[in-house]
């Protein structure tokens, strides 16, 4: 049995994911991979908030020497979000020899080379899989199993919330007003949606993708982005008349030596793979000049699917390592 | 730039497949990954075929020492098909501190245990994405990203034969052996078929799964078996009728400690991810207790999706060594 002692950097609703999946999995993942995780420290301010975990008061700590101070520490699971602190938090880690495991798609997307390319200086491991896609193995497949394809061309409904928006107003017939309320009532939409239905959030996913597919660094601002906001009935109707949905799809495909993006409200053929992938499902299609076609659908965000990566890349991590 | 040379055994369908794949991506994967990927020997009796590639004479043998006895060989490529002669050619060059790629499914259903173990034993790799879903990332999903969940259940449409029938009966309202006639005459079904239809291939691919995903071994005729040659147009009216379709399906589920699993043609409400995998498509349908449902999709047969499983392989093998 191999120790592998992480820190994890912010508990709120992924944080708790994590720490419940460990809870929950911890000993199924020892007798499967012979890695015993445990949680060292917890880098948090809120020690009191009733998360439904019991988590012993002695891992919270607000001092950053506690967490890249002690060597001890295997492996720093940064699930703060927000872009500057994250970062710099990210960078204290890999200067002090810890790996990275993060779900932070928006301090990645800013900071894509520095990161990536601060990491293998510093011969340390950065990985993201929950940053696109959520559970969903992407980031995986696409780094590995993959790599002997020219990738062609790529589309995702990588936004559960505006997913979720659309499925509702095709299924029920109701306007994206009421919608979003409803959407905002259950929690699946923030009191403030404009990050998610204007389309940022799936642009600083795209970034991402742009970065590992094609190879062309683009920040999130410089992707031609359109959101959910003036889809209307009509809209929706025309679709369902000329035997389609609307979906809001990030696009990448090859031109040339370059690639291209954007992201826009898309006409989808019912026949179209990602055409029924519906409510808060994610999915990514992407084309490789060997394999052809392939698609790669699940739950693209919530505490445990989230989790599921995170976990799945410390695995990796402490596979590798020691 | 590290070289890596591999041997492919038997220059067959697949075989051809590699080959062009490698012709045709080569430099890609060179500037991607700083792998040189050279096809160092070929073993195959076959030399004067035309298979539209252009192939050194001087790379052919029929001597199995010019594989297993140069120490230049890095990864054995086992792309013969069938299962005992296979199965030594792979135990001999696991002795000979070779690693393997494989795509061979019945052969690893056959001898999983002995193979994996004799490989971990001999400290090489060996691997085998291509043995399950064609092109599909499924194996290296299952063994990395997803180690964190433990797996409940999973749906496969792993045949591309039987699944075009069944599309082209459903689609078109034709009767079972007017389409198997025309998926001959095309070159998707073979001359003897009953490997196919009858659920054969299939049991190698599930017995794999059974391996990687519950922990349990189960050998491929001990899995409970019904292939698709009884299906008839009143089944396909009826399924239709319930708003379902009928997918020849590889199912596994845990209970308790244990999991049970069979193969069967089942009807699938038309909502449901895996009803709208059509024509020669493969998918596998999975659920983690953390990660929830995922589907994975795409091309599960051919040559260049095949080639892009069996060069994956070949690529994090030439990664991890040296």
């Amino acid at each position: 049995m191999k120790n592998v002692n992480i820190a994890i950097l912010g508990l709120g609703n992924i944080g708790t994911g994590v720490y419940k999946a460990l809870a929950m999995n911890g000993a199924h993942i020892a007798s499967t991979t012979g890695l015993d995780i445990t949680v060292a420290k917890i880098f948090e301010k809120d020690t009191d908030r009733d998360r439904g975990i019991d988590v012993a008061p002695s891992l919270f700590t607000q001092d950053e020497g506690d967490i890249f101070g002690d060597p001890a520490i295997d492996i720093v699971v940064e699930l703060i979000g927000g872009v500057d602190f994250a970062t710099s938090l990210m960078f204290k880690a890999v200067a002090a020899g810890k790996h990275v495991v993060t779900a932070n798609k928006a301090a990645l997307a800013a900071n894509f080379e520095q990161l990536t390319g601060t990491a293998e200086g510093a011969g340390v491991m950065l990985r993201y899989e929950a940053s696109v896609g959520g559970g969903i193995p992407i980031i995986g497949p696409l780094t590995t199993s993959l790599l002997a394809n020219r990738y062609e061309e790529l589309m995702g409904i990588l936004n559960g919330t505006t997913n979720y928006i659309l499925t509702k107003m095709t299924q029920e017939g109701r306007p994206y007003g009421e919608v979003l309320q409803e959407a905002q009532a259950k929690g699946f939409a923030e009191a403030d949606p404009s990050g998610d239905v204007e389309g940022e959030d799936l642009a600083n996913k795209l970034s991402i993708l742009m970065s590992l597919v094609f190879g062309k660094r683009v920040l999130p601002s410089d992707i031609p982005t359109t959101g959910i906001t003036g889809i209307t009935m009509d809209d929706i109707r025309d679709a369902e008349k000329a035997d389609c949905v609307i979906k809001l799809v990030a696009s990448a495909f090859r031109q040339g030596d370059g690639a291209e993006c954007f992201i826009q409200p898309v006409l989808l053929n019912k026949g179209h793979p990602l055409a029924s992938v519906n409510d808060e499902y994610n999915a990514l299609y992407i084309k490789g000049n060997a394999v052809d076609d392939l698609m790669f659908y699940g739950k693209g965000a919530g505490p445990l699917p989230t989790a599921s990566a995170v976990l799945g890349d410390v695995i990796e991590i402490g596979r590798a390592i020691g």
